[in-house]
């Protein structure tokens, strides 16, 4: 084992919290009157600049528009605009909270596109959750906009709406609490192993959770080369012989589990080398135990992991979690604002697997530079992130066009 | 009569154009990567920054929201914002280009929100023209938004969408080419009115037009006590014998027309004192000459009023236009930026007649300090306008709560 793979101290040892407690006076304090904001790009101080900016002269380009379509990505916001929009059913760890309520974190994720990657987002909530009604509404605005990140909606509806927005779009849909949170664990993952000497197609995953990102990161790793990934949902081990199976899950089933292990996570964890949490379970000592000697543990679910910090630490060789306040944060942040930016820079129809996987690797590759085990990626405030997420995304969707 | 009502000069001694010919070069240029942008509002520098404005912080608002639903005011920007809703059918002179082209024109107006009532506009335009699909789909994400400014959309489709979306969402509505026009030019009317003299309840004033402006503008002049309108379409006099009628004509039959007159444009002008062109038709001379005796003349279409620059100075007593390169431009942006800060202002869950009438006659009241022939309304950069009329209409919607 190289120095680099010393285990992770203790949670004693590990950077105090960041911050001190966050206060509602705060909190509430930096949303009043809203997080965000939208400006004209030019002057209108004059008749002139009026007369451009809208009657008589925006007709002009009206009807350049109307005769090449392609043309509103040059001359509209368009081009450089994602829509965040979300059905507020699977909110952060609230759950259903409706549309409403769920839009101040639509707003805060449209803070964060401006502020890592520059563009324009427009927070969108809809006051429905049957699918059909959520194509159809999203299809008729979708003119509106340069890209679709689809946000906080539940699984397993969340799967069919990307579905068939991506196959009826010609422009870059996401579903970022499936695809944006695997690209930065297989990111994270892809250092983890780098660290310790593994290989991907040696591993043996477990991945507790089979909703939106747990689906998408089981996916995105078999893409990336895993070879044995076993998923759990709340009834155990997901394999071809259990009835019911929701038809996303028949899919995993498919796809994962390629020795047909059955029962819970006693027998998923025994001699797994990597747990990745993303769901409501626990896991205790009894269970890391049976695992390889020291695992990969990914325990990111908020705000309760399925194994805690503590004994993370204490059995894990790489720990990474979902929390800002302890090392190697899995944050969406990382991934989604340089997606986004290099799917609209190529002019990208929708966001390709390759380009996917372009992403996680651009993610790995900002952290290599100074990885240890406590840096497997890179801090959701490091500012060379998206734009080469955004360089490598781009360039992925140019080489398969 | 008094100085104040000096016939307008002639054409050649109206002011000049204000400026050349718009080149598309100019034009084109200022459309370049769209015309609005989004902003944070607050600086995201530190973790703890990221962790207030979205997870964790965020789920406090979230949840304060969920309880209570009218916080979303007061903590997202919901609270200031405005939806420009289009389905593209009827923009500007260019007719049914479709959502995609329509574009550039709701940004446009995006930048007049901004510019004149500091307020966040949102350009929506949707792939649909049924009304059934349009109603659902504004309703669906109506929560995102603070209040609607439909736009563009053709007659009579645009009565029945806007009529539906008042009663059944609980924010401000308005088709703004219906009465952001209406008010305008009552504003407009309401000054001549003061110069000439005359009396709102004398005049017998003729509508060219029944499409959303000409609607709107009949029965707003009736609300403030005009009581003889006559309402011209392509067939001629709108009066109830005429058949077939659309929904929205019988309604015009009912209201206007008080003596049942019949006939075309010559019928109708005949002594009357005012005309209101808001139509592609033509009025010649002739027509012109069967009218009271200085009448005031709007002929407010673009770019092809009904009546001429030429004959309209030589005939009318007070003469507006649609053309920012002459007097007494009817222009919406006198009225839209403020009623609708206005409405938002005061929590208003709809715009009322009586908020579109204290918008009219704020609008009016800024230009009565330097009233005279050639300004009966302010300019459209005049930047006491919008804050005279958001206040007049948050009064009167405090007033009738």
């Amino acid at each position: 084992m190289s120095e680099n793979t010393t285990p992770a101290a203790d949670p004693s040892d590990v950077p105090e919290h960041h911050f001190a407690q966050l206060t509602d006076g705060e909190i509430f304090a930096a949303h009043e009157g809203g997080k965000i904001e939208t400006h004209s790009r030019r002057p209108l101080e004059t008749v002139r600049d009026l007369s451009i900016a809208y009657t008589p002269g925006v007709a002009r380009v009206c009807e350049a528009i109307q005769e090449e379509p392609e043309r509103a990505r040059e001359y509209t916001w368009a081009g450089k605009n994602v829509a965040i929009i979300s059905d507020g059913t699977a909110v952060l760890g609230l759950g259903d909270i409706g549309a409403r309520a769920s839009l101040p974190v639509m707003e805060g994720k449209a803070q964060l596109f401006g502020r890592f990657a520059g563009l324009n987002a427009i927070p969108i909530v809809l006051d429905t959750t049957d699918v059909d009604e959520l194509v159809r509404t999203i299809k008729a605005m979708s003119p509106s906009f340069g890209a679709i990140n689809l946000e906080d909606i539940s699984a397993p509806r969340c799967f069919e709406v990307e579905r068939r927005l991506i196959e009826e779009l010609d422009i870059p849909v996401m579903h970022d609490d499936q695809h944006g949170t695997a690209i930065v664990i297989t990111a994270a993952l892809r250092n983890a192993c780098h660290l310790l000497d593994r290989s991907f197609k040696d591993l043996k995953v477990v991945i507790s959770g089979a909703g939106a990102a747990g689906v998408a990161c089981a996916k995105m790793l078999i893409h990336a080369g895993v070879r044995e990934v076993i998923m759990l949902d709340s009834r155990g081990i997901i394999h071809p012989e259990r009835t019911p199976l929701t038809k996303i899950k028949e899919e995993m089933a498919r796809i994962t589990n390629p020795h047909g292990i059955t029962g819970g996570v006693a027998e998923a964890l025994d001699g797994a080398d990597t747990f990745i949490g993303l769901s409501r379970g626990h896991v205790g000592e009894a269970d890391i135990q049976r695992m390889a000697d020291k695992p990969i543990l990914f325990s990111l679910a908020n705000p309760d992991p399925e194994i805690s910090p503590e004994l993370a630490y204490k059995y894990g060789s790489v720990v990474a979690t979902g929390r800002s306040d302890l090392p190697n944060q899995i944050n969406n942040v990382l991934a989604f604002p340089g997606i986004f930016h290099g799917a609209l820079a190529a002019g990208a129809k929708e966001i390709t697997p390759a380009m996917k996987l372009a992403a996680s690797r651009a993610i790995a590759n900002v952290a290599a530079d100074e990885l240890d085990i406590d840096h497997i990626v890179p801090s959701p405030l490091d500012a060379r992130v998206a734009p080469a997420v955004s360089a490598a995304v781009r360039a992925a969707a140019l080489a398969t066009r």
